[in-house]
């Protein structure tokens, strides 16, 4: 028999599950507390649910098969398509804005890149039907708060933004021809991780003049907003998208996050997907591949075949979030913990722990006991090792048809006190975490 | 666009995904009392994982593929091969007994049943390194416990619980051949369902003496243990089963959940994998398939190249629990709730409501507004149909340099309070369930 999961699948233990759940519980605290609420998809759709959106050459990346109906089908690689599609096909019946999120496993399977993880789980988070600015401010605050949930600060992690729509109106005013945007942003994409001269060279091959690329790049390396402004002062045509962008940050600030954001036009994104406000999360020591991107794509539901609608969201996968934590030793160890152990010094008494542990059960709290005779020094290195916060231990000569008194040890201090075993499930519960 | 999910596949809209959580939230609530933690497998296994244990006949029911590196794997069926093969990889190192359980999303694919569901989700609960009938009760005590937790009673479900060994010691007793016992199992399988002369006679047919049928019949019939033993009393290879099942329903009365089980040795299960003690919980009208089922699988361990050690389980899925409870008006309805709106006069206050928001927020509360300027009239409608606790509400004239007094409503019942905006955060908060 196999003894491994497949290359790039991961097996979760107690301690990797108690891992990826505290990082689940934090993203639905948060989205919680935004009013988001949960939905979920199926792991397997439709291949074209995909292709439609990304064009074929996503099957490149897919795990694709045909299933025993002959019909082509994926699994999910991405949320968004169906999000769009759930959401596409009740949209006036659903209270707007739509304010959904989900934590969805996706797959990749991309053949070069062996060692690399195939799944992730991915925190979506959208609003579908609002075009203001605000809402834009609010989807960041929440990505930003996750951080904040997980024991992150601002010194950790730096949010980048940018607006499509000015760089699109950037590139307009310096007459760069549409043909010539998909390769301007792809150098956008690299100013961080080439050389800034062949990237230079790389527009001037292709006819765009020297003086523009350098305009277009000191424009793209400014961090402030209002130092970009007065410096493009005179382009009419980027006023609105100033007051939008200065709105966003007024908003941010209102909403406590301002100082984890910052001005980064060399943010890029998706090409064909973001048509406004688009932003990344990054540790700041540049240690990790994204942690967190999205942005506005109100025309994606429209594409889908949907109803068109302004829409934004990000997603957030659960494995460079990870890994960060564990570097900066914020991800918390499993503990084994149970509130109470029940132990007993005849093997006789068995039934009678087993009723105790029921009854205790039953008032909420977390108990166990050995599941055979065993000698009581056993059952209390048991205990220990379950992590168990208190242990009852019933003892032959106090105990007769079904109760009598216990002595309850708190294992944290060694403490003992001996109670009627009636009033045992009203005894306060000790702190064992 | 695809504008459906693929058949058999379910879309979690909020509200299915809330019945979901509510199913899956009493499953991890009761797993815990009881001491269990939580692991997770890979969706997709080789497909090798599953036909070691089920045979190549598996295949015919399995989403298989071959992936893109030429590897034959499969959506994961059930959870138990992936369990035992994690086990068995780390078996020394873990804390004896074991005791796990997953909540894994599972895949069938038959072809013939067109309508029926292709996934479904199913709790897991094991536990291996214990061969005591105490572990049988215990595991079954817990599968029982979930059953209360989401408010059925014994009125409402049974366990119907058999021993294989005992049924074992049966047929030898009554000299059927071994190459018979697979037929006198799917015939007890079937008892429930078709004439008993017609069961009869595949049983004559098949060269087994009539009277022995009759004797067999009889056996099974019977739904008490203590009348099933005086009658079999002469058969001394029976006695040391009857001692375990006496003890376990013992130990299940113990538990305080013998009220919910019944003797019956129909059940059988998987015909080449339990080897002990098996049941199945039903709904006591007999209207849906079963509920949850297990038992006691001491040699799978080992049959699957592992380390043999004794072990036992369950799988208790969604789709059936979450049937039984809409049809009993146990699952609860999705309510919209947050804890606040916070709403204003004056489309200028916007980033105050995002001030007064976020600050709640960071208190813990949920929080909603409009994200964009909006009548007052208009957002507390909105705050209403968000099924808002309370309404904060910042009025221009009660409101400068980000501080001020603003009113609180409480939607329930209409009241308002005035309080100042820095003491809001100690303001109690309404029960808006």
């Amino acid at each position: 028999m196999s003894r491994a999961a497949l290359p790039g699948f991961r097996d979760f233990y107690p301690q990797e599950f108690a891992e990826r759940a505290y990082v689940m519980d934090a993203w639905r605290e948060v989205t919680r507390r935004y009013g988001f609420v949960e939905y979920d998809g199926p792991p397997l759709e439709p291949l074209e649910l995909y292709t439609a959106k990304s064009g074929e050459e996503i099957v490149g990346q897919l795990y694709v098969f045909e299933d025993k109906g002959g019909r082509k089908v994926a699994l999910r690689p991405e949320m968004t398509p169906t999000f769009a599609r759930m959401v596409g096909a009740k949209l006036n019946a659903l209270r707007k804005p739509v304010r959904w999120f989900s934590t969805p496993q996706l797959f990749r399977y991309e053949r070069q890149q062996k060692g690399r993880l195939r799944e992730h789980f991915q925190l979506n988070v959208d609003i579908v039907g609002e075009a203001d600015v605000a809402a834009d401010a609010e989807l960041l605050a929440c990505a930003i708060d996750v951080m904040r949930e997980v024991g992150l600060t601002s010194k950790d992690v730096r949010a980048r933004v940018s607006d499509r729509r000015l760089i699109g109106a950037l590139l307009s005013h310096f007459e760069i021809a549409d043909k010539d945007q998909p390769l301007v942003y792809a150098v956008l994409d690299k100013l961080d991780r080439e050389p800034r001269d062949v990237l230079e060279k790389r527009l001037t091959d292709a006819g765009i003049a020297f003086h523009t690329v350098g305009s277009l790049f000191e424009a793209v390396a400014s961090r402030d907003l209002d130092e970009l402004r007065s410096r493009l002062g005179g382009m009419r045509a980027l006023d609105g998208h100033f007051e939008t962008l200065g709105r966003y940050f007024e908003l941010l600030e209102a909403l406590g996050v301002r100082d984890w954001v910052q001005l980064d036009l060399s943010v890029v994104r998706g090409l064909a997907y973001y048509t406004g406000i688009v932003f990344e999360l990054f540790d700041n020591e540049g240690e990790f591949r994204a942690i967190c991107g999205g942005g506005r794509y109100d025309d994606l539901l429209a594409t889908l075949g949907g109803t068109a609608a302004p829409a934004l969201g990000f997603g957030m996968g659960d494995v460079v979030l990870g890994e960060l934590l564990r570097s900066r030793k914020l991800m918390p160890a499993l503990e084994p913990a149970v509130d109470f152990w029940v132990a007993c010094d005849d093997d006789a008494l068995l039934p009678d722990v087993m009723s105790v542990a029921a009854k205790l059960r039953g008032s909420g709290r977390s108990v166990e006991y050995s599941l055979k005779g065993q000698q009581l020094s056993r059952q209390m290195k048991a205990a220990a090792s379950a992590g168990a916060g208190q242990v009852v231990i019933l003892l032959r000569d106090q105990w007769s048809g079904g109760s009598g008194t216990v002595t309850v040890k708190t294992l944290a201090d060694g403490t003992e006190r001996v109670v009627r075993s009636d009033v045992l499930l009203n005894f306060p519960m000790q702190d064992n975490g």
